[in-house]
């Protein structure tokens, strides 16, 4: 039978008596609701072992294997998006203090936070060292010896490596840390400041197609420029709602201009034989990309994943009455099925209940769970759950086809969930007051003049923070500032952020 | 035409009068002869642009693009090898001081070492962190955490991280490091010693089939108990003799016993409901696996890659006489059949001559250069020439196939070359003085007892260091050891080490 057939019949199935409707009784502990989100998150971080928090120092924590598969496949999704016109690479961790020390508004972003090494064994060091925060100051020395001609230009580089901040705010797993572990940096080198800028689009387009795979809605903005990156013409930030309504920058790419290049002397021959400073960008996202994952899809059974990044993509459970082995047989057949489609598929052939199984692939997020018991054989067909509930009784040589549509069907439910529930949690404001209220609970969009006096009253005034002029709005009518009472067509996001 | 067809015509072509054979004129530096292999291992790196030495910090190097594929390939065979069975994790760089400092073996063979970071901003931490220079101290607190009982037995983690090392001696690109980037460390606990030392053997069966793939044949020997990781019950070491004769540590395998499990207090529950110590192995490779490749196999035009790990497994490059476009067609037909075939190929269309395109492709260590001319298309063949020479015409239907049977070919060759050049430089030696003089042009192999004092006096008188109990020997008849005379059959590779 042709596996690619359309004609799959398949019908939404009752409860058939096998209690998987109902929750299990289970030893493991239940997640919090996920309506108390703070909770949630960090108790589904270490039931579905993602991340643990109980290493020794504060901010550093572990990658379960669990939690290292999925990094593994959503980096890989980034590596993708950005081999084909793009050198990956690897530049040292440690910087000497001279090199950290030379751009001045660079430096100020980042001196508070900077971890510093000392010593090599007991004998203080001549120089300094300090650890990345991030990695301008050790490429773009390099980027100067690298870079002779117009022909080396553009260049552009990623690396994926641990970076440090010395946060005194309070830490989060994956969100707010003191090592970051997981920071993908893009640097680009090019003649003119225009096609820098063009870089910084390139960038957002295929940071916005990253999360679009991860089924993960954002708000793309220009950031105001009291919040522009240290050393930047501007920036432009990607921020996803999470579900307590406050916002998450989850990628950032930077307009350089010339300012690091006069600094680092990075200059290149032009057609004429003229020396010329390169244009520069830059831009990097880091495993915060992974907590709007979870924190967006997931429910209050556990994780919600898309199929494209779970590591197990189908979990098939065996439902045994009577005689073991001949439904464990049509099990592993059905398993090494999906495996020839290079299906991330586990066979549960544990000795724990159904319930207790159903349960644990849940809490991971796993997109498609198969059961057969004896019945389902007897009628060549296979029960196929989908991690949002749906289920439909599958005939049994279909199931490969069958699988891959329910694949495509949940990553398209699960945006548009998270599109309207991102949605649901922004609203137009039309005065300060009505700001306040709704930055409680969500995101407001205002009108804002542009001016940096407007702007810092309004932060002041409402108590949340402008995320910068909406790149992604409709067009508005012309509205007065909230501030000044100008008019203007420009938007601005305001959220308390993480 | 069937691509797999065995009916390949081939035949060694004659030069053509195109030149290839000679050495092109070219812009770029000449590489040093590799019997030169200091001067010539420092300026491949550079030129091939594998790793940039001009950063900043002695000791910390930067991987250029091409040699960060390399890195890619390189390792994406060792997650290939350990995947299956061990799960892959990332631990916290940074080791508080009172963790590092709790193993007192550990501490002494490492303490002149450690970097430490001091200062967070500008405050001093109220704990000192050191730079991991190995992973012991920052995994085991949590293997406490994650072992309870004997079901959670055995655990086998890994991660590819950055160590570091305050070095004093003469750094060396990825020989000696400050900065070791691409550190593998794997870590496993069991319940008993015996599936401790059971896994050690596995690990260094992994570790030779890796090496395999890399077509690099290698020393194993059972390090004397001086040498042995700080903390072990004992070491084994893989070791390549490098082309000065002198041998290069590429990978070691630790077994632990319960020597960190008392310290770090990891204990489990076992089948009688008792407390149990977990007996440890561990094992690592670090970026020497590339400086081995590299050496082992390079010539004096550059570098020469096996197959398997090559960024660019095939070049194509026109020759063009007469009419361009043509030719680029056919060159673009070739490039497109054989990317269906996943091979990494890269078609060099630029203005260069071909002779130059040779040069700068042998220097990369391509391991097959397809050319195509007008005379070539006439006759619907394509000129194939391996990394090693060897050079054919090929019927243009049956390239594929031709290519991935020459590729295997040069591998084999690749092994079975770097294998005599190994045998040649191991010699049996019989007193004092015979090991003195081979161990200045290559390894000797001698009796040893196996006491210390005799061990160390062999060290001292010879000068040059024990690898320890060769376990790769034939088995060798009863001979007198070096010093004391004593009969044994037990043999000692001695070698000066990178």
């Amino acid at each position: 039978m042709d596996p690619n057939s359309q004609d799959v019949s398949s019908d939404v199935k009752k409860g058939q008596g096998r209690g998987q409707d109902s929750r299990p009784e289970s030893k493991e502990a239940k997640l919090p609701p996920k309506s108390s989100f703070s909770e949630w998150y960090h108790e589904l971080l270490k039931a579905a072992e993602i991340i643990d928090v109980r290493y020794p120092v504060k901010g550093m924590c572990v990658w379960f294997p669990f939690g290292f598969a999925l990094r593994r496949s959503v980096y890989g999704i980034i590596r993708e998006l950005l081999d084909p016109d793009h050198y990956e690479t690897q530049f040292p961790l440690l910087i000497p203090e001279q090199e950290f020390m030379k751009e001045a508004d660079h430096i100020k972003g980042f001196e508070d936070e900077v971890y510093w090494v000392t010593h090599g064994g007991t004998s203080p060091l001549d120089v300094k060292l300090a650890l990345r925060p991030t990695s301008e100051t050790a490429i773009y020395p390099m980027f100067k010896l690298w870079i002779r001609s117009h022909a080396d230009l553009p260049l552009k580089v990623y690396q994926i490596i641990n970076t440090f901040r010395y946060e005194t705010k309070h830490t989060r797993p994956l969100i707010r840390l003191r090592e970051i572990t997981s920071f993908k940096e893009a640097h680009t080198a090019h003649a003119t400041w225009d096609e820098a800028a063009e870089q910084v689009e390139v960038a957002v387009k295929r940071y916005a197609e990253f999360y679009r795979r991860l089924a993960v809605p954002f708000l793309e903005s220009k950031r105001p420029s009291w919040d522009k990156f240290p050393g930047a013409d501007y920036s432009i930030a990607l921020d996803v709602v999470m579900p307590d309504g406050r916002t998450l920058q989850v990628g950032t790419a930077h307009l350089l201009g010339t300012n690091f290049a006069r600094t680092y002397e990075i200059t290149y021959e032009d057609q004429k034989g003229e020396q010329q400073y390169v244009n520069q960008s830059c831009y990097g996202i880091s495993e915060r990309c992974i907590a709007a994952l979870i924190s967006v899809h997931g429910d209050d059974r556990g994780l919600i994943l898309p199929w494209l990044v779970a590591p197990t993509q189908v979990v098939i459970v065996p439902i045994i009455f009577g005689e073991k082995e001949p439904i464990l047989e049509a099990c592993r057949q059905l398993e090494g099925a999906l495996k020839q489609d290079r299906i991330r598929v586990v066979l549960d052939g544990s000795d724990e209940r159904p319930g207790a199984k159903f349960y644990k692939w849940e809490l991971r997020g796993v997109p498609i769970r198969l059961e057969l018991g004896p019945r389902d054989i007897k009628n060549g067909v296979v029960t196929m759950v989908r991690r949002d509930g749906v289920k439909k009784t599958v005939p049994i040589s279909d199931v490969r086809s069958a699988v891959v549509k329910e694949a495509e069907d949940l990553s398209a439910v699960l945006y548009s969930r998270a599109l309207e529930l991102m949605k649901s949690k922004i609203k137009d404001v039309h005065n300060v007051e009505e700001a306040r209220e709704q930055t409680l609970i969500g995101v407001a969009r205002a009108a804002w003049c542009g001016s940096v006096d407007c702007g810092h009253e309004m932060e002041d005034r409402v108590g949340a923070n402008l995320l910068g002029e909406a790149r992604d709005g409709q067009q508005q009518p012309d509205r007065p500032c909230l501030i000044c009472g100008k008019q203007t067509f420009a938007t601005t996001y305001l959220a308390r952020q993480y």
